[in-house]
């Protein structure tokens, strides 16, 4: 398998780039799935978000191509909250769901190594299709992530831009002749074009780039022709779709480049009856992403 | 408990400041402890490091202030790999050692509010003293783990100059007046001087800075006088302990400012019989560092 072949190929057959976000939130699951006191420390917490992450999958069949589990709210569970996860990645694939690992690790020689064994290889970990890493330790930190492309046919998408308010603190800083994002982004360019599928010419080596940033985007697509985005910022987080789907290009029939994420707007819709409303924003969000992107 | 103060209070009364790295590598383990195939997948694999690491621990009580343990080493085990350093943690409690999680993780909003949440706060997660994090999303990523410093006395070591070949890529890049890492530093100025303990004066936002960059921890040190220094990179990773400790400064009766860590050296010892190995490879740490500190 080729990851970004593999990606780009169901969103042709689905028609919109939308990749859900696992997020479960305790305060916000709904009120059916809930289970005993919702505290992160009680069993039943961890059988409640299993309950509802596992709906949410199901409902997700056959409508995305690729979920994007935020594992920070599944390790607030502890060591339960990883045996959930591990149950839902098999959900997903059971679903023909891919499964983009929200992580954002880095770490340097033999334990970034240890977190690409973890995550992009079959065996203890939960061997999903591709993960999120951070780039401020530099490119040999990513190194065993981007080998996993190549050996096991996985994904990397190295944190460019973020979507958060502060994220300009450090990423727009600006260096002799360019900023830090855009140093990143240059970083990236060798390993981007080695990792092209010879289906859809998208690399396997993505980078994320929040939506409501459309110039700095602009100015990473210019760097990463090939590179696809994973864009949160979507929905919840305010940015619309046109936005969202800016730095994709035209290409067989309609514009492609990425997947644009939201997560709660469509978890936790506000709605009195939690499954109707669901629906209408799962509905509601491929219909803007789909428009957008034909 | 102010995190900065319960640490340097032990490092005086021990006078060294070795931290020692919680490892586990598989391939490593030495053979009385290894147990079946020690593929990471089968639950006996755990098994050898939780007896492995207890261990270690047990071997450490009343020698050292301080243990950080290198998760991602525990998350490619799965979900066991975290109920195992959950029962390490508490044994660390039970042998009255301080818990440092190397985790370096980043993430925004209500993400890293979860991360802070599972790390730092007693509950369902580990509840360790401390945990390192990663400055690229910015200072309101940082947030709420800053937080617990003060609502919970806990501890966060900022990835500011790592010690890996690859640190340079971005951390050492000039900005208009200053190099990255400098700016971050720079961007924890401000709460690093806000959370100094009332006994000695150190701060419980802390940095790391590897051992092999004396230069950028003096560059480091000018811009947070009252930070602690985590100082990976001493031992197998190949400084001196003059250089580990190069950015202490003179206090009550021996120079102090920080940890260092040790991992390798002391749990792999290159030596026939691990028991013997282990306890040199302590002591001479403990000789050395101590050497350079008085």
């Amino acid at each position: 398998m080729h990851f970004a072949d593999e990606l780009i190929g169901r969103i042709r057959g689905l028609g919109h780039p939308l990749c859900v976000g696992l997020d479960p939130h305790l305060d916000l699951i709904p009120a059916s799935f809930r289970k005993g006191t919702m505290r992160p420390e009680d069993p039943t917490t961890s059988e409640a978000v299993q309950a509802f992450c596992a709906e949410v999958i199901d409902r997700l069949e056959k409508r995305v191509a690729v979920v994007k589990p935020q594992i920070a709210l599944f390790e607030q569970l502890g060591w339960r909250g990883l045996q959930v996860l591990e149950v839902l990645v098999d959900r997903c694939r059971a679903n023909n769901l891919l499964v983009i690992l929200d992580a954002k690790r880095g770490d340097i020689g033999s334990t970034a190594e240890g977190y690409a064994r973890a995550y992009l290889e079959p065996g203890a970990g939960l061997g999903v299709d591709a993960i999120t890493v951070n780039p401020y330790l530099g490119r040999d930190s990513l190194t065993p992530f981007i080998e996993r492309c190549s050996s096991h046919g996985r994904g990397v998408f190295v944190l460019v831009k973020t979507s958060n308010p502060g994220s300009g603190d450090l990423q727009d800083r600006t260096l002799a002749s360019a900023t830090v994002f855009e140093a990143v982004a240059e970083m990236l360019a060798g390993e981007c074009r080695r990792l092209v599928g010879p289906r859809t010419g998208w690399s396997s080596l993505g980078v994320v780039v929040g939506a409501n940033y459309p110039e700095q985007a602009d100015r990473v697509r210019q760097r990463l022709p090939e590179a696809l985005f994973l864009v949160p910022g979507f929905g919840a987080q305010g940015a619309a779709a046109e936005q969202a789907v800016r730095a994709f290009r035209a290409a067989s029939g309609a514009r492609e480049g990425g997947i644009v994420n939201s997560s709660r707007g469509i978890l936790f819709p506000v709605c009195e009856d939690w499954e109707t409303g669901f629906e209408a924003a799962l509905d509601e969000a491929i219909d803007r992403l789909g428009g957008a992107v034909r």
